[in-house]
């Protein structure tokens, strides 16, 4: 008997490991169909720069280290077929069956090209796995591609862009809604564009990519594409087994990270989590998140009590050196949501003037009601992860307007203006409540 | 009648434009007792330095601005030497007396040095007034001196010894206390002593400086000399008026920042606040704390109705390029004021190793009892300030542990790693409790 953990990279490891600490006697099995384990993919677009220039930098643990430090089996190209619950037992494609007491399935989410024709020629990438990030970094350096198409413009999209870009590429990234960088929010799209733009990149909203040809996409010449769009989360070995499964498509879990099957917990890109600020369940796959819900599931598997309250949904990406970073609630989801939100955007410095501050923009979004926080944004090249962490933490607190507008943020010139930016986008928002 | 603010600094000045925003018809008038108005007092080691090259660059604004886009009378020069409440009147040092309905008393701090002799000589240097500043810098340039000696190890301090060490001097820091940076905590002074060392500045601690000669201070050879000690709030014409005074030396204000005395509010660095994690008053002198505390004077003294909640104690200085962050409780702190604290320190990187992740220290300290996070303190050359804004916030909303160590913070290797060094210091803290 023992806990049998499908997926070895961020959610599957954290839940492996976790389980070890919280019981130091079980038997724990992880299994990972792919070659390596513990990756860090937000890494990949960093090595397709060139930036990161050996895909073993972006490997924090092997399976030697979880045999021997940590008392963990874990076994690569382990792929599993099929689980039967009421056997508790898992079935791998070479044939071999592992029993489990307790299961965690950390599966992840794969980007799927099905809808897209001509998505298997050698020009063509996704960027999901360490070989996906060193093909396509081989293919530059050896095709020498002068044309870049981008299919979609959420993180991984324009992380590829930029990517792509800095190699001396033209591209041009063509995205299916009208929203960049995954957020419904026009303030948030035009600040977007308008970077894109400033670095060269061709942007197109709109546009549904159905097929690939060899020498273009549609209207757009490419000799190499990059296809970041069609995220799902890997489901179908759960469903089949009987997990339920959510409105977003992902796992639904409790929040033990348990599953309705009992003994079966589910964390990472498959699965779905609370929301704290709606209080309903979400999937913003993401691997901070994989990596606390797997820690939850793993402790809960080996027998002991943790809860994972949940996510506001804070993400940051670098944009040709521009921070792009959001948490919360745009207004327009917090408007689908039943709230009746407020939003307020400012510009302000990063840093006084004289000590060569740069432009920070700031959007808060709260609810007039309750003057609630609800969600913000912060662009800029200096700062954003500090000042969207601030505000993330008030979205976890429940923080009113009143009371971020308040906060005793540290000062100092080579850090800070006196009046931060979070303060006078909240003094602007508490204005127009 | 009219609203009479006495301080053009920070919070007299905060106070005069949220006064007339709160009303736009009140008779507003800001007596200063120096030549200029509304500088940027955390800049001016920077000025020293030379970094900032016209201390122009230091001042926000004119009395010419406050007279003609605000109405309200901005006189410079306007020293007041008494207050009478009764009559509702002040009198300035020239004889004039001013009449007002409601009293703002923004008088500020000062750097006492009336207890060591030899501080009125040419090349001893106080750093409190853009012209001290000033002064400073026309001696580095003029007189060229080789050794400095700098009086206390606070942050000015500290930053005098920065600005005057990148100058070419060899500088001494003697502190009387044991601790540096102002904080009871051994492992931040053995984080802040390092840092010296590693830059050449030669510190003392225990060291009480009586007098000062024309070439040396106590055993250290010094040309130049710059206290930074001593600093007290400017009390003594509010005491006189009737003013009650606290125990740290401060005045005692309510949430709406009003004194004793009925109409006559108090902020800034002559008056106490509340301190969000004990829940007493007290007396942090600090820029931010000073607008936002003058803004909630301003309005009330206006007829408005706003709290001033309070503080938690956050700050930042930069020592030879290293951030150093504090906020809320130390250990020592937490346990003098009755909690029975848990402290827990570690070290890991600002981003990963692959994107040049540097070093980041953080320490962490709640309650045992309760769990609740009471300080915290961030170390490092990179994201300190945005680190610590995340533990103020935590503060400011009473987080406990559990809570704070599942706080949603972004991930982007450009920015952060995927386990953040806060959260990191948090999962150690909760194996401590």
């Amino acid at each position: 008997m023992a806990l049998v953990v499908i997926g070895g990279v961020a959610a599957g490891l954290s839940a492996a490991a976790r389980a070890r600490r919280t019981d130091p006697r079980l038997e724990i099995v992880v299994l990972e169909k792919g070659p390596v384990i513990s990756y860090g993919a937000c890494g990949l677009p960093y090595l397709v720069e060139g930036r990161v220039r050996d895909p073993g930098q972006l490997i924090v643990y092997t399976p030697e280290y979880f045999r021997k430090e940590r008392s963990i089996d874990v076994r690569t190209g382990a792929r599993v077929v099929s689980i039967s619950h009421p056997r508790r037992e898992v079935a791998l494609e070479s044939g071999a069956r592992v029993r489990y007491e307790r299961l965690v399935i950390a599966t992840g989410a794969r980007c799927d090209t099905t809808g897209i024709a001509g998505a298997e020629q050698p020009h063509v990438f996704t960027l999901h796995t360490l070989d996906d990030a060193a093909r396509l970094r081989a293919f530059l350096l050896e095709k020498q591609p002068r044309q870049g198409v981008v299919v979609g413009a959420g993180y991984i999209g324009l992380e590829a862009a930029d990517a792509l870009r800095r190699n001396g590429l033209r591209v041009t990234v063509l995205e299916r809604s009208q929203q960049l960088l995954l957020r419904d929010d026009a303030w948030w799209t035009a600040q977007v564009r308008k970077q894109l733009a400033e670095h060269g990149v061709d942007i197109h909203c709109g546009v549904e990519v159905r097929s690939i040809e060899v020498d273009r996409v549609g209207d757009f010449a490419a000799d190499v594409v990059v296809i970041a769009a069609g995220f799902k989360p890997n489901v179908e070995l759960a469903a089949q087994a009987g997990v339920e499964i959510g409105r977003s498509g992902a796992m639904r879990t409790d929040d033990r990270m348990e599953t309705n099957l009992r003994g079966v917990y589910a964390a990472g890109d498959c699965a779905e989590v609370n929301h704290l600020v709606t209080g309903r369940p979400t999937w913003i796959p993401l691997g901070t998140t994989a990596n606390k819900a797997g820690r939850v599931a793993g402790a809960n598997a080996a027998g002991g009590r943790e809860r994972f309250a949940g996510i506001v949904g804070t993400s940051i990406v670098s944009v040709f050196g521009m921070g792009f970073a959001t948490t919360g609630l745009s207004d327009g989801q917090a408007r689908a949501e039943g709230f009746s939100p407020v939003a307020a955007q400012i510009e302000a410095l990063s840093k006084p003037r004289y000590y060569q501050g740069v432009k920070t923009a700031v959007e808060l979004v709260a609810d007039r009601a309750t003057r609630r926080l609800l969600g913000g944004s912060v662009v800029s090249e200096e700062g954003a992860a500090g000042r969207i962490d601030v505000i993330a933490t008030a979205l976890q607190s429940r923080l009113r307007v009143d009371e971020f507008e308040q906060l005793d943020l540290a000062y100092s010139p080579p850090f800070s203006p006196v009046w931060d930016p979070l303060l006078i986008a909240a003094q602007q928002l508490a204005k127009q409540l």
